[in-house]
């Protein structure tokens, strides 16, 4: 069998944080599976087919990569951010498991790109300098109580903490909620930072607190990022810096 | 001033993991500060002056960069991996927050780079493709009171974990103690992975259980993962793929 799957990680959407290894296996590939925005960042080439596909047909699409490549082809999923990361890596290999045994014959690998809470954290500063979760805050695949129990045991913990998928039209309380829970478990100050399109045109960085945040900050081209309770701001002439220290004890800077 | 700092993350070690955009500030830099063997992977050239540094200095390495940038040179600050996760870009903070104030007026951005748990989840498969916990076990900088804290409420959330500096020769029992925990919060099946050296020659991905799981096969350069209760193995003739489906209950695929 000559075909392949590689699943492929865009980055947040600047060209120049693309790795070397990603543009290297568009350049080979004769098929790109993935959502339409995704799909729409492959340059067009003779050879190659792009197959654009709307969100929450991803299982669909993962089928389809893979039976493309036991017919041979050199097929790229394309993610935003890194494929492992709340994207497509998980839902290929759903379909994998559940597919034809033969499917298991494919060589499959996943090529890592900049996910988003680590582009946004670098447009702020270091907010994820010290320990974090990482939680998807859609509810469609899991109930909210676990994330309201992971929202919870991660105040708990004094975790930052990098939220994906916010708020949606179809989701417009569950944001609502999520706040409502920081606020019982944290102090008002408690730093939170709203990243939307970072590395893109419209990017743009907000700082607030929980006492002032508000659920219309955040939509679902934003990543939202709440500090430990060390997060802190250097204030500049230029735009505030925002991180984490990597100690936790006066005095313990090594 | 002319001078800026630029706080740059080189990925896990294999040069197609490196962004353009770091690829292109590399060139444009002057001097170069960071840890030995960071430092090591940046090509010399003319007008290129390397400062490679010991670890555990890096609040003085931090003075440094920012210094040299005060006087009009283009630093970039190396850190394996991404900058931002447990990494070089806290320290530069640390530093300028406590440093003269007109360090604030140097221009700094931090450039983000494929982190060593991301790069490891890909090569294993997507063992983080649900929500999960950073968490650096290192006690350098933090009382291992928090570290057991947080263990034990990421495990209680039944959150995917990713320790980074699981153990080094100056403190081998904390990572002998972080099996002990987890075997108390978790089932002996619970999966966990070693991934050593992720992208370089001597990469070694281990796949085992918390039942079969020892401390001596984790090192200083090896990133450890530990599933979620829901994280499988699909076996194939190929190397076994790790990953952690998208959804929590059963039939809930979208």
């Amino acid at each position: 069998m000559s075909g392949w799957v590689k699943i492929a990680g865009l980055g947040p959407g600047s060209e120049e944080l693309v790795t070397s290894q990603v543009s290297a296996v568009l350049a080979e590939a004769t098929d790109v599976v993935g959502y339409i925005p995704y799909v729409a960042r492959v340059a067009e080439r003779p050879g190659l087919t792009l197959h654009a596909s709307d969100n929450r047909v991803e299982i669909d699409r993962s089928q389809h990569a893979l039976q493309m490549a036991a017919e041979g082809k050199r097929v790229v999923v394309v993610s935003s951010g890194d494929p492992g990361v709340f994207a497509m890596a998980a839902a290929v290999f759903e379909a994998l498991e559940n597919g034809p045994p033969e499917w298991r014959d494919i060589p499959i690998d996943v090529l890592p790109g900049i996910t988003a809470m680590l582009a946004a954290s670098a447009r702020a500063g270091a907010p994820l300098g010290h320990d974090f979760c990482a939680i998807n805050l859609s509810d469609n695949l899991k109930p909210w109580s676990l994330i309201e129990k992971r929202l919870r045991l991660a105040a708990q913990g004094d975790f930052a903490m990098a939220f994906y998928n916010p708020r949606s039209k179809s989701r417009p309380e569950g944001f609502v909620k999520t706040l409502e829970i920081l606020r019982e478990e944290c102090e008002p100050e408690r730093l939170i930072l709203f990243a939307r399109a970072v590395s893109r045109p419209d990017e743009a960085i907000r700082i607030s607190t929980l006492a002032e945040a508000t659920p219309d900050m955040a939509d679902m081209q934003t990543v939202v990022i709440v500090g430990s309770s060390l997060t802190r701001v250097i204030e500049r002439n230029a735009a505030p810096i925002v991180y984490t220290p990597r100690f936790t004890e006066a005095g313990d800077q090594g």
